[in-house]
């Protein structure tokens, strides 16, 4: 039995007022990166130094302008890392170094140290308000935990008094969400004021979502209420930090910047503590879909997934979004088809911006692959293998072949399971180009005898024979069918007849398909043939289709 | 160069009159899981036979009464594996065969082939119906389209004539969010009117997020919008179908479920292509989280990720909302020291609810472990290492201990990253329970010689010698003090002191904590003593304090 009765709901502030429901994102907010400190602590072998610089190496490339490098106070790796980046100059001019630390002295002090020769420096303090959390941690009324919060404001107001770069202060009541918002509000607007901020010298509140605990709406509603109601609101940086707890923190981002959030913090694939951090990467890859910048140089997802992966030693799981190893693979028959046509529209329209049915962004863009994206097993229709034959092999199936060629896939499929392109292409070369038996084409002469009349005399193998034949016909192919029905004694029509230089492989050469309909049985069957020489390259079609016309 | 100038926009119609955003989820939806049909068609290596039974036997264990088994017209395999099902009498009584066909009429007819004996059935037909399908895969207009689908309803309705058992029709605009509001609807309204719906029997009119387009406050309204818009909604069983492509199917469905939604199609843990399906797990979970029945069996996610990861051969991702590895796993000190306190405070007021800062369920409602809960890394605090200690081993140690304890393990913890429970423990032994040098105790008798007064003699080595030696106290413990001043020298206070059972492990065993200060050179160390005697436990105590003292 589950005992769903042990919990109660979240009481939720009704805000009726909202207006961030009629808003669209239309910006980037400032992106800070936690992936040093949040992202680390939950690691379970968290990164040594070496890794470490890697991974702001990284962050800078990728456009991060406010990076959090740890909580130096609390950690000799953490302060020493700090120092590292500092005496071997790896920060940026234009990048802010954030450190968290606790409300106590000796806390910020040795921070303060930490940071000395960073050129610009956020320092965030943090206590607890949530009413859970007055209660049960702290066991303090109002008063003393926003005293708290103050206490923190002053001591950092002191040491920064030596500190010689430029310094600002980031203040984040914790578990936020569990907090009434009205006294978060007080909290918030105490520390602004004790601060000092302005609106050259803005203060960075941060509201976080310690545990998501309920909808995303409710948060962008907490978001709004407080964008709303700072007394000073030029002065404050509006700063939210999700968790994922409940699944939805990419959710609740974006919804919280609809909400007026100026600033976000979270990681690189969502890295965190129990469920994770808010993925950056996946809201900043949601904006790029829409058209907008979203302010990172993220366009190798694939060097962003190994570098990330080889310093925290986590996976990316195949299914997360924009980087998941499965995300540009379409196994959907009707999937596979609908990308192939909307492709192919877009290339006749020569359109320039993106719009393709089941892929809401060109992979290549993002530094993924396009050759995954079709992979073919018993549910893929007629398309999908069409569409690796074309992408992966360069054959243009003619449309009524697909069908033919997919059915033979379809069967091995349902034996096998999946279908590789490799395998789809062998079952190719044995069905159509290397049929050899009953009839083997050897070569062949092709002569005009007359406008609209040509001789073509053939050498070929049947069965262990080899045989020379001549006919006449008003090109090659009608020459050719003459011939084959004298020597089959089969009723041939010739109902489609296509070839194509192949764009692929062998540059040079002609891939031909030719369908043969015998008469007589009512079968029909294509042939396909390769050749430098292109009559050449119909004649082995012809010859392939008349071998799989007695052989099925 | 990150392409962002070749996206656009997915054009939003503004829906102010929305109700959602003032609504909560009151209870759960009708669950269908497609985990057999549009989860399988998705994996690299589709499941066998036995594996599908296997998934469908826990689908109905966890109590879904709508299951979608597959296409089976478009593949043998599926259709082989309904007979099985029916064969074998493996539906039960209350469960719903789900079948996906599209609106071709061999294929119907097929479907309904595969579904004799079926007791209850519902077919779900489809066709797409967004405007760039339209355009580039169907090349059709909006009359055609709709044609396609009333073309479909006849096929069902034309073969459900000679089906003996409970029939349900579902239709899906498939790519509903890409298609215009007002369209759907006529589209869905047709279908409703064609099929003869009633409030007895109704159709389930279900509206997929295909590819997830945009945030998902806009899906809320536009299922909001069919919500409110259907002429005749009490004969419509409105069922909502998320994607995952930008990272938010599961903020969708709830949202949705604000807007109006019955009923959720989704997988288990969200596989599916690309980014998955909805994750029915997590809303259900979420759902729980809150308080609401989300009739489901869901008191295993152990079990349930265990038959999932064999069948699928997909792993569930470490920080997958309440099914991954990590999920209830704390590495930050004050997270751990906030859990510690926030157990101790339910417990204390014997509170039925649960409410506990950073755990938001009991990972013991769902099959999880306390067990892994805290993890000692060096950002770990004093409350974890006390947590850990007490949760694996029954050591409560005296709160005055936690810090001198943790400050050991940190140490390690900034040597070699993690350190594992058994590490603390053989850490905890080395420095405490097993110290020998310079003194050992060996054994003792005590004697009550007056009221208050106590004598004791006590046996024990000094190096490598072995001594007796007797004292006098007005108890034993106050005995041993005066005994070890005069073998050592030192000047004792005895500054704290206690015991209690171990309630793991040896269960008659006693744990003794000795708290000593050394008078003349302000040190302060513990001594920890066990014994199944609850003096000599005490005794053990005072020489590992004293042997600590000496050493540090």
């Amino acid at each position: 039995m589950l005992n769903y009765q042990r919990y109660r709901r979240v009481p939720v502030v009704p805000y009726p007022e909202r207006t961030w429901p009629d808003k669209q994102i239309e910006k980037a907010p400032v992106w800070c990166s936690v992936d040093l400190r949040d992202g680390n602590q939950a690691l379970i072998e968290p990164m040594v130094v070496e890794e470490k610089i890697e991974m702001f190496n990284l962050l800078v490339k990728l456009g991060f302008k406010e990076i959090e490098v740890g909580f130096p106070s609390a950690s000799q790796i953490e302060y020493d890392f700090l120092r590292k980046l500092v005496d071997e100059n790896l920060i940026p001019d234009d990048v802010w170094i954030q450190v968290l630390v606790q409300c106590r002295d000796h806390l910020v002090q040795r921070t303060f140290e930490s940071l000395k020769g960073v050129k610009n420096a956020i320092v965030h303090i943090y206590n607890s308000t949530s009413t859970l959390q007055r209660e049960v941690v702290f066991k303090k009324g109002k008063e003393e935990i926003k005293e708290i919060a103050l206490d923190g404001t002053r001591m950092v107001k002191k040491y920064a008094e030596d500190f010689e770069g430029n310094l600002r202060l980031e203040y984040s009541p914790e578990s936020f969400t569990g907090t009434e918002l009205d006294y978060a509000l007080e909290v918030c607007e105490a520390v602004q004021k004790e601060w000092g901020a302005t609106k050259e010298k803005p203060i960075i509140i941060n509201l976080p979502a310690t545990v998501e605990m309920t909808t995303p709406n409710v948060y962008a509603d907490q978001i709004e209420w407080m964008n709303r109601h700072f007394s000073d609101r030029e002065s404050v940086i509006l700063s939210i930090h999700p968790h994922n707890d409940r699944g939805t923190g990419v959710a609740a981002t974006e919804l919280a910047l609809l909400a007026g959030a100026d600033r976000v913090e979270g990681t690189l694939f969502g890295n965190g503590e129990r469920t994770g951090n808010l993925d950056i990467l996946t809201v900043a890859y949601n904006m790029f879909s829409q058209g907008i910048n979203p302010e990172l140089n993220i366009e190798n997802v694939t060097e962003i997934k190994e570098v990330y992966e080889r310093c925290s030693k986590m996976d990316v799981p195949m299914r997360h979004p924009y980087a998941g190893k499965l995300v540009f693979t379409a196994f959907s028959g009707s999937h596979q088809d609908a990308i192939n046509k909307g492709m192919q529209a877009m290339h006749e329209k020569n359109q320039e911006w993106w719009e393709v049915p089941y892929l809401p962004i060109d992979p290549s863009d993002i530094g993924r692959e396009y050759e995954p994206i079709v992979r073919i097993n018993s549910q893929s229709g007629k398309g999908g293998v069409a569409f690796v034959m074309d992408s992966e092999f360069g054959y243009k199936l003619p449309k009524r072949m697909h069908k033919e060629f997919a059915d033979v896939i379809q069967k091995i499929a349902e034996e096998q399971g999946e279908v590789a392109p490799a395998t789809i292409m062998e079952v190719f070369e044995k069905e159509y180009l290397r049929k050899k038996t009953p009839y083997e084409f050897i070569r062949a002469k092709a002569e005009d005898v007359a406008e609209n009349e040509t001789e073509v005399e053939v050498v070929f193998m049947a069965g262990e024979e080899l045989k020379s034949a001549k006919a006449v016909g008003n090109g090659p192919l009608a020459a050719l069918k003459k011939l084959m029905a004298d020597e089959t004694g089969m009723d041939f029509t010739l109902v489609d007849y296509s070839q194509h230089a192949l764009s692929k492989g062998s540059e040079a050469k002609a891939a031909a398909y030719i369908c043969l309909h015998d008469n007589r049985t009512g079968k029909e069957t294509y042939g396909v043939g390769v050749s430098a020489n292109i009559t050449r390259a119909g004649f082995r079609a012809f010859f392939s289709a008349v071998d799989r016309l007695i052989e099925n």
